[in-house]
């Protein structure tokens, strides 16, 4: 089988050693996972502004798709809460409220960025994600999750309010408060303490009652469907959807239909900019999860066919009537708990929620949304964690600055602008840093081979020889600082006769440092100085040797600092 | 005298040792320029589609502006070429075609030019300039040299041509051919003959007839005078302008006019890309000359305050009729040539130009565009200058991208895209290459103390210690690149024991790359490797102390990588 068969389908790879045990294996895991997409997929379908069966399709078709394409033997795709918040915005953007357009427009959402995940495969454009920053992602997904949490209150009050931003969100929240529906606060406020008990504390208690950890925690991750079970079976009981409680209603039952990306270009045009960044999110998400996991097996994952798997689940997620996915943190770590050993038990677990579309439908009709938004706050508020400030702030105060205005951008202007505002402004500061590099005069260490700052060590110098360490690689945007600091330098240390550029820390130097370096050879030169480099890089004194400035040079090039401290002060 | 105010007003500094010698010089250098500059300025007004006065305005209070802000004592600030393309190319973005608007465009421009300048000078934002890189600027004047020479074609014959990028010119001029005057093209081809012929042999004739080599140069200067003078006669004696020769016309006589810019808020912010983008491009080149002219005499210019001085000019040439202005390279050289010792020659030159204002626009009626277009095209031509492209292929491609790309959206789409691209690109080509950084496992120099690549060098390593030296800063772009790395390495090299990273080179460690290491750290952990940072820089660790990464490190940090390896390999 030719290889890059086998790199392109990952399927070919594992199959072959595929045998019962661990099919039994991703079978255990798959059922447990159905049980806890089952509300989940319905819940994120409602955070993205669509209709509950949308989250089932976007949790059938993909998931095939990813055990065929995808690298991670533990990634559990599907609906996920910061995409869906993603998705709901790039929908609002296009300013449609009917229902039926927000459906296509969601599953042309899918499929361009199916498109675009599996072109930067084919591309190796992975790289392009390692731009978000960790402080960035961080803060992000901080910011997304209060958004979140917060549009989810309104389900729980059972009032009408919108918004994009948490600001336009609790204003509208504020303003609906007098027409909150007490009956819909009965069911949802029960189910949102329900939860948050399950999450903090069922698993100890069901350790201290003999369970054993790993059983006791893949129960307590079944929460929800008992919260979902409860209330539902009491509204239908009730009567609470006639009382002013909103359920999710009819759901059509019956496999995925099959379904087209709009062919308005306008509109593919007008998703192009939000399909990049549910993308690129999506992605990074998804690749970070599957590595943690990757590793503690000490497997690897390849970035470059991740990207191809997930492009894979979104083309298919929008050729089958679902939204865009990704792989879930939560779900994946579950996956991998319950003992899931290939992308195979993903399929699996396709079939299980294929089931629950073709027999379990009728049962939703009076599951209160109020619920599923519950469902949501408790899955979120765990995502909430601001203790990257504290921990930026101490460590770099460029990260603390990229990170808070990710967090002050998302929170006032929505996800897409936060996370570019994040994004840009960590990469203006680095270049920013780079423009005014670290420079120190550095003198001998002793009796030893070294040379340090001479501002923070104890070291030799000699008034005739000039010793300067730059810490940055010479290009365009800094070149000039070099430039003035050398001509300072020879200014102030007037019986100087030699200039020494060492160059340990230089990685390259550009067109336009070369120029630089010509002109302070030129200039030295003429007042009587020589210039020097010392501990040039391999690559960087081949590139120099294809340049005329080695003929220009007045000095010499010296292998070590110390050969050219002992060769220039005697 | 506080020293801030002589930092602000430069003159205060240079004007205490002002005596009748610097006083001559300035005088002599400044009747030169003037002749040279009544030309010139006329010339760019017609290339920036204004109305040949604009020219004279923009030459007489801007110079007294930057006389009392500059701190380059040889700079001639005024119109110039690139500066003049583009302000003809932002009227154009406008869509407006009335004359009257299109000065109150010009002028407007100019203002905005000029806040902006001395805001950033203020902020010290000059840094700004230096992300142009050398490469694309050379690509971009040599591609503007050739659209603005394109661009005075039709004036030489008298035709009707538009474009702003080189491809619409030539379509246009090509239609345009049958309609040629051949009276404009009897003035303004021998004009051009002419100037060709000054610029490349009049100077050595003179000196071959005896004159001194400075004074041959100054000469040669004054061409487009003689040029100007002898068309200008001709058209009116042979009333030329009656044959379809078209010439400058009715000039206002007169001081410049009080002007204002234009109060509409939207016209502001239609202009301020451009006005941007006119800002840095004016002060980059004027900058360059200038600091090229102060080292040829041991003097130094302050970069900031030059942001200053050009913003004062640009607001004086918004408040008194002009356009924006900038250093320009011939001009500035003839000054220095002739002389000029102080900013003060600038402001004699304004009283030359508000003289000749004064008193000799009437004589400009019969001036033939033709001559001017002429002027033009020699003066641009020596602009044009394609060797960048054969020097950054053989030394760098990431450049010559750069530059080809600027070069290349320039002609084919004018010069605002044309220098964002160039920009745009090369901070993507530093980014991308920064994310993916030089890496090289090391190894011991016989008996000395040095380490180098073991593919490069022949070197001593021993199979329980892993030496890598990282050759960039780590940052959140390249993080992942250092981890694969290493597990790669540690994957292929089972014996290992113990993983160096040699940090020579490392400047910085940013959040997302403490995180790196941080996981790194633990994952070797699990493998039972132990790892050990070597010759971090004191700035590096001074910032790695603030975290808990030392505390967590399973292995130590060493001075040297000569000491890492002396102690691991026993």
């Amino acid at each position: 089988m030719p290889s890059f068969l086998r790199s392109y389908f990952p399927i070919l790879d594992w199959s072959r050693s595929y045998n019962s045990t661990t099919f039994t294996n991703d079978l255990v895991a798959a059922i447990i996972v159905t049980i806890m997409l089952i509300p989940q997929s319905l819940a994120y379908a409602l955070l993205a502004g669509l209709p509950a069966e949308v989250g089932l399709y976007a949790s059938i078709l993909p998931l095939v798709a990813y055990a065929v394409f995808g690298t991670s033997r533990a990634l559990a795709v599907g609906p996920v809460a910061v995409v869906s918040l993603m998705t709901a915005a790039a929908i609002a953007n296009l300013g449609i409220t009917d229902p039926g357009h927000m459906v296509v427009a969601a599953i042309t959402l899918a499929f361009i960025s199916g498109l675009m995940l599996m072109l930067m495969g084919v591309l190796k454009l992975g790289f392009l994600a390692n731009f978000l920053s960790h402080p960035v992602i961080a803060g992000f997904i901080t910011a997304s999750g209060m958004i979140i949490a917060a549009s989810q209150v309104k389900h729980l009050l059972g009032v009408q309010a919108h918004g994009h931003n948490l600001y336009e969100l609790l204003i509208s929240l504020v303003r609906e408060l007098p027409n909150t529906s007490l009956w819909t606060l009965a069911v949802g406020l029960p189910a949102l303490v329900f939860l948050f008990w399950v999450r903090k504390s069922l698993k100890p208690s069901l350790i201290k009652l003999g369970l054993p950890a790993r059983a006791a925690d893949i129960m307590a991750k079944a929460g929800p469907v008992a919260a979902v079970a409860a209330t539902t079976i009491a509204t239908a009981v009730f009567q609470l959807d006639t009382k002013g409680v909103a359920t999710v209603g009819s759901v059509p039952q019956g496999i995925p239909p099959l379904s087209l990306p709009s062919g308005d270009w306008g509109l593919w045009t007008s998703l192009a900019g939000s399909a990049f960044l549910i993308s690129v999110i999506g992605f990074v998400e998804s690749v970070s999860v599957a590595q943690t996991l990757a590793a503690k097996r000490r497997q690897r994952i390849d970035p470059d066919q991740e990207l191809v798997g997930l492009g894979a689940s979104n083309i298919a997620s929008g050729l089958s009537g679902g939204y865009p996915v990704t792989g879930g943190f939560a779900r994946s770590v579950v996956n991998f708990d319950a003992g899931a050993e290939t992308p195979a038990a993903g399929a699996f677990t396709a079939i299980g929620i294929g089931l629950a579309t073709l027999f379990l439908t009728p049962l939703l009709f009076f599951l209160p949304k109020a619920t599923l938004a519950a469902t949501i706050i408790v899955a979120v508020l765990s995502l909430v964690d601001f203790s990257v400030l504290a921990r930026t702030w101490r460590y770099s105060k460029a990260d603390f600055l990229a990170v808070f205005a990710t967090i002050l951008v998302t929170l006032g202007f929505g996800v897409e602008l936060g996370v570019s505002a994040g994004v840009g402004l960590s990469i203006a500061l680095f270049l920013y840093k780079t423009s005014r590099p670290h420079m120190a005069v550095v003198g001998q260490v002793g009796d030893t081979e070294h040379f340090r700052n001479v501002e923070r060590h104890s070291v030799v110098t000699c008034p005739k020889v000039i010793s300067l360490r730059v810490d940055r690689s010479l290009y365009f945007a800094n070149a000039r600082a070099l430039e003035n600091k050398i001509y300072d330098l020879v200014a102030r240390q007037r019986e100087a006769k030699h200039v020494v550029l060492m160059c340990s820390a230089v990685n390259e130097i550009d067109a336009s440092a070369l120029e630089s370096l010509e002109a302070i050879n030129q200039r030295l030169a003429d007042f009587g100085v020589k210039f020097h480099l010392s501990e040039v890089k391999g690559p960087v004194m081949d590139r120099l040797r294809r340049s005329h400035f080695l003929q220009q040079l007045t000095g010499r090039v010296f292998l070590s600092q110390f050969d050219a401290f002992a060769a220039l002060r005697a």
